[in-house]
């Protein structure tokens, strides 16, 4: 009796075991799967932003007596600081998911140290990413609703096609940064399973 | 000589039992007090962008053969949607960290999961204030500077204290966001020193 408890014991010891190692294992497979997808976010958020650029032409009015002549205007992306900090932002997020993704290959015995620092790092991009959201999502929201208060005028209705990509971008990144943030969330909640 | 020698690794363990609880105090202690200073900058940041406004006279030409007659303007936080959503962020931010200050008091006996909790609200509040910082920041410089290319004037060579005041609150959110930053990184740490 004793012994066959014994057994039932370290089989069911072994079994857990094994599926510890196979929970581990998925786990690392999310975790592999998620940077591939801020490697792709971040970088489809930067180039769609990083190639935003629109010429156009406005009717304007010289003279009152003359009829209004079309003048030629166009919309870059580095026009504005908030579309460069953003397409910082976007590029390093995605170049340090890049590298913690080959860390992580390398990293198969799950050493202490280096996924203690991929988990900082991440949380660093975060701030980074959100932090250059707000800033785009601000100044995008004054070029499609201007502010009357300070006369600075909506040019959206001007520049459509440059506040349409600038809106991609926007969503591509929002969704970079949310993949950031499942991945320090499933961090925290692997560190807490295991205390 | 087997006795002694048990005896010295009981004491010895002992003494690391010791350590270690002294250790998980002072941590403790480290998170209580950033805890309430998150909760003074949090604070301090929403009221002094909450309260900014800054009437001034700017003198205007209506008529070309007549002098500049004197106009008064007003800047009020709340013309700006960036400024909003910067109090907002910095109040919710605020009212979690007492809340936060409150659940870590009462839970004393270190409660997983309420300590888990904490740590991803922290998270959420670090993409909050990070988003809201990047917005104000943003338009911030485009009240400062303006942009020529879409002729969007600056506003603080006429609203200097509006301005001022905008920046000392940002500065105030900046170490508010840096504290929780610093939360989330510490729990981390612990985290992983409990593995």
């Amino acid at each position: 009796m004793g012994s066959e408890f014994k057994n039932g014991g370290y089989e069911m010891t072994e079994t857990g075991t094994e599926l510890a190692v196979a929970k581990r294992r998925e786990m690392r497979g999310w975790d592999l799967v998620l940077r591939v997808a801020a490697v792709a976010f971040s970088l489809a958020a930067a180039v769609v932003l990083g190639v935003n650029k629109q010429t156009t032409t406005v009717a304007l009015t010289l003279v009152q007596t003359l009829p209004p002549v079309d003048v030629p205007v166009t919309a870059k992306w580095h026009y504005l600081s908030a579309s460069v900090y953003f397409v910082v932002a976007n590029s390093t997020a995605c170049a340090y998911a890049a590298i913690s993704l080959l860390l992580l290959s390398v990293n198969r015995g799950g050493k202490k140290r280096v996924a203690m620092m991929i988990v900082i790092f991440d949380l660093m991009i975060i701030a980074l990413l959100f932090s250059s959201l707000g800033a785009v999502l601000a100044v995008g929201l004054i070029g499609l609703k201007g502010n009357s208060h300070i006369q600075w005028h909506e040019v959206c209705s001007v520049f459509g096609k440059f506040c349409n990509q600038g809106a991609t971008a926007i969503g591509l990144s929002g969704v970079a940064s949310l993949v950031f943030l499942v991945l320090v969330l499933i961090a925290i909640l692997k560190l807490h399973k295991k205390r």
